[in-house]
């Protein structure tokens, strides 16, 4: 939230369904260079030697539920040059010693190039678990290597626990908004993610009680609520500690599983966040890690920390999908914990991202326009902005390109097709003089929807052309909205 | 087959799935130090504190299809120094220069770490793309390099595959014997897998055609065909030039989708095999390629080629499965080919599995008792045995224990419970002296085996123990079944 205003939810006048306009979405870069290809109806019957998806008789349920990545155009708009991309997600990797890390990885091949190369176990390295412990334990959180899994990234290990529990129809929680890499997972297993709401302290308890009421007398229970407490990705949250221990006293009470998701817990600037979940309870916590931030994307290393039971369950379904992770980056990752001041390192992502959290909030204060709010994160990559209510994010994406500044609107981070009036600014990636340039073109933006409005009259919800969406065109560059 | 023998049905005398003894395996590791854990019963009723798995009212339906690998507790004995294991298919990774891709990989981060280190496109590197278009062109296939999607190991791409197309109760045809990775991740998807027998020509068209005939008479469509044609895991057989016109045939005229799995292709040791199907036809072949055999399987990269509206689908499924492959590894093999003389690389490979297998022929000649048969492999890592009627070659997997000799039992290889008399000798990584070594001890197992059975007579199908089962621990090592 703005810093002038009380804590209040980051959606307080969400619209309902009805309200949220079409489902399918427009390609929102007209006549820009970005590739689109048209995209079959997959209910319209085969033809034959014109078709352009000879294949679509073929496809399984869960393919009708995916849709392509809606922003995977604005990235190659955004990737330009002149652009400033307040959109991505990636890590300021260059923030790393390079020279330390190649030499680290040539030792990795050399000395132990006979296990770094070979297939490895679908759990992953004993030597990498018991060194991921140590690093869960600077947030409070006592654990077995035995109970890890290493995974390919924490997308992974999404997927894999989505495959653990989840059923077609089958309900899971998360907050609104939500991270929209879970939710494409969820929407892949064809699950109904109901969102609660956030405020500025995160999920709010009180929403969760009566969502769980409300479940439980319709006679059905959440799989398990998947959260993000700290430095929420998108919204820049962080659950407070007092209300850590209102959500885990509402699962026990409801016998609700929780899948903690912290890619971002050991990134705080002034100070740590509250203690993990997973440190509240062995049995009622899946708790999600990754390397992509605190280490290097580029690796896809995280894991998965599970109850015993949970833990068998998750290694079969890893070795289902991809056999084993890589012992090669595996290794590089032991031997980079085992041998590198790594904690020093961290603190130097620390600065780094604090400096441009700082630059974008006073960029924000200076030049955003009466009526639009924000969050002020504690640490992580990412502020949640709040438009005028009938404002449209998405909608103004073209007209942001227009004046080279991007970002990821609102929409993909909920399920429901909520989030019209946000979008996601991550200040993770450019340094603090383009950040502070993008902010000023993002405030013009504004401005001019501002001035249209009051000129032409608030649309509420504006007309889409029906029917064309944008495909997934294999983008050469991460997705933004996913990382 | 016995060189002396005409091409015959890997399994002439497969039994129905009546005689095939119990779904439910027993710990054939009786009294080994291999940890074992008791799994619960998943109908029973949930108690209270004292139930092993808190979780099983929440598991998905497509955990239920999972069973955990038979062959796991086998490893941790097979993997003793003092047992020569013919069961692994691990690749003989130590004939590569570790050396020269130390400095290759401390190279590429070097020079390229921002990248290398980076999160990446779903798709994967461009750059690689284009050399695995290179590589694909020694198996005569012409492919745009956007038709490639690159993946963390062939596996992914099985897995991506399965959901692209799979619902529970689809119809998966696959020869019979099968990669046990695959009827892993086809199981996953609760596909039915229908096998069709092959010979030492590989797939039978005649076959094929039948049970093409038989599900259109059921009104059931196959979603596709998954076939090895090269270099068979398990079987060791080649499909011969002529049956790939055939099966290609077929698969107009049955409308077929056909993925043609192809890790061992360039590991030929006489000849090259025929070419690739994919070579024969665009659209109807899904081929799947991995770098695990010909440079190394800890780097997890392999890849998918698809017609264009698959790929798309595919690059979905990818995203939400690792959010995009390691933009590390992928550098390293993209340096590897082209900084490295890689082909040269390959013909070490080929001498060494070819020594290799002539030590295993030579040693099977001169030691097996009569009735066991075995085929004769011209590339790739595996001999597939066929015992005399009657004997299980899992039941004598204690024994050969004790004999210090491990193989893979046949009936993982099949989705039916079928392979009981077959079992699979890998020679891909121990060296010469212990696969003879090897060989002679199996040998002394099967005379045991033939001497019980002309003392007390031939028990069909020996009765096992009910409700015992391997369940997973986690092992350190890679299952020796599913490479």
């Amino acid at each position: 939230m703005s810093g002038s205003t009380p804590p209040e939810k980051l959606d307080p006048s969400r619209p309902g369904p009805a309200d949220a306009g079409p489902a399918v979405v427009p390609p929102f870069v007209p006549g820009a260079d970005a590739p689109t290809a048209p995209v079959p109806d997959p209910v319209a019957p085969r033809a034959h030697s014109t078709t352009l998806d000879d294949y679509t008789d073929r496809y399984s349920e869960a393919m009708r539920g995916m849709t392509p990545s809606e922003i995977r155009a604005l990235f190659s708009v955004a990737s330009r040059p002149e652009v400033v991309s307040l959109a991505g997600g990636m890590p300021f990797v260059e923030a790393l010693p390079l020279q330390s890390i190649a030499g680290l990885m040539a030792e990795v091949v050399a000395a132990q190039g006979a296990v770094a190369l070979q297939y490895g176990s679908g759990q992953g390295l004993p030597e990498l678990r018991e060194l991921i412990c140590e690093v869960m334990d600077l947030e409070d959180i006592t654990a077995s290597p035995d109970d890890v899994v290493v995974t390919t990234g924490s997308q992974q290990a999404l997927d894999m626990v989505s495959r653990v529990f989840l059923d077609p129809g089958d309900v899971v929680l998360a907050e609104g908004p939500s991270y929209v890499g879970a939710l494409g997972t969820f929407q892949a297993a064809r699950a109904e993610v109901v969102h609660v709401p956030m405020d500025a302290d995160g999920l709010i308890p009180a929403e969760l009680r009566s969502t769980l009421e409300r479940l439980q007398a319709e006679g059905r229970r959440a799989k398990f609520l998947y959260t993000v407490p700290n430095f929420h990705n998108p919204a820049g949250v962080t659950l407070s500690e007092e209300r850590r221990d209102e959500v885990m006293a509402l699962a026990e009470q409801y016998d609700l599983l929780v899948v903690e998701d912290n890619p971002y817990g050991l990134l705080g600037f002034e100070e740590d966040p509250g203690r993990a979940l997973r440190s509240r309870s062995e049995s009622r916590v899946i708790y999600l890690g990754s390397f992509s931030k605190t280490f290097a994307a580029g690796l896809r290393v995280g894991w998965v920390l599970a109850p015993h039971a949970v833990r068998d369950k998750l290694v079969m379904v890893s070795e289902a999908q991809v056999l084993c992770p890589s012992n090669l980056t595996q290794k590089v990752v032991a031997e980079y914990l085992s041998k590198y001041p790594w904690r020093e390192q961290i603190k130097v992502f620390q600065q780094v991202y604090q400096e441009r959290r700082d630059a974008m909030l006073e960029a924000l204060t200076s030049h955003m326009p009466e009526g639009v709010t924000w969050t002020h994160p504690k640490g992580g990559f990412y502020v949640w902005l709040t438009l005028p209510p009938g404002w449209d994010a998405k909608a103004m994406v073209p007209r942001a390109l227009a004046h080279k500044v991007a970002y990821v609107p609102g929409v993909g981070f909920y399920a429901d097709g909520d989030g019209a009036r946000h979008l996601r600014l991550s200040y993770c990636y450019p340094p603090p003089e383009r950040i502070r340039e993008g902010v000023r073109r993002l405030a013009g933006v504004l401005e001019e929807e501002a001035e249209l409005r009051d000129t032409f009259g608030a649309l509420e919800v504006r007309p889409h052309p029906a029917g064309g969406r944008t495909a997934s065109r294999g983008s050469e560059a991460p997705d933004p909205g996913t990382v």
